[in-house]
């Protein structure tokens, strides 16, 4: 997908979400991905997310996908054309956290589709929310944490 | 600070923003800080984000900063008590962003207190919002974005 007709007029509205706001907010976390089908599959198909804008940039050889349930907040998942070796991760980074109303639910999911499993359902600390971590395909954290009931 | 008084209540809400949601949201991005009080200048001084909550964890050594303009969506900010070397970063992970209405005068303020300039305000890609980019105190990027007029 990546490289093939990068489209023609570049929106970059995909930056400014909620654009009209006159007080400082957060807009977006971004980290580089190497696959965008397989990302796709990920936060897409698995995790319910939606694709909220592409943004091929020629002069950059590379693509952003703007991907969240909402536009007020989301992540920027930038895919190199050329970029050759994985990316390393660091010690620093963590992850990115998503509420779910069906934890149990989803994680089967997630299973089902041969998703890396780092922590089955379960509260971390004594007393709070039933949490389970996942890795992306580029081996990114990522937090499920049930909320609600 | 780290360290001195753990809360004696811990508070685990602070994971479950918007927790009465029925649909999936996304909750926070995560990264690994140093030094507290620097942690603080820098999002709460410099950027004017709100410190939601703070979760001090004997049992890890650690606490938990959530910071943010709005409950809705926030970074969660770890410190552990006893890291001594300071964290590495990789290639994957990139930055947060932040919009801002007056991008000119919070690039100014930053500079003045001594943050470090990866790039001053400009627009990254033609025709494209005024885009800078600064360094927090453990030198993770953070984007900031020119939002409305």
């Amino acid at each position: 997908v990546a490289g093939e007709a990068p489209a023609a007029k570049v929106e970059y509205t995909a930056w400014l979400r909620n654009s009209k706001n006159t007080a400082p907010l957060l807009l977006h976390t971004m980290y580089r991905v190497k696959n965008l089908d397989a990302t796709l599959r990920f936060y897409v198909d698995g995790l319910g997310m939606k694709m909220l804008d592409r943004i091929d940039i020629e002069a950059r050889r590379a693509t952003a996908l703007f991907i969240g349930y909402t536009p007020d907040v989301c992540l920027e998942l930038v895919n190199a054309w050329d970029a050759a070796s994985p990316y390393s991760h660091g010690n620093g980074y963590g992850h990115i956290a998503v509420g779910v109303p069906d934890l149990a639910g989803i994680f089967t999911k997630l299973k089902a589709m041969g998703v890396e499993v780092i922590q089955r359902p379960m509260a971390i600390v004594e007393g709070g929310p039933l949490c389970s971590f996942v890795r992306d395909p580029d081996g990114y954290a990522v937090e499920l944490v049930q909320t609600g009931e």
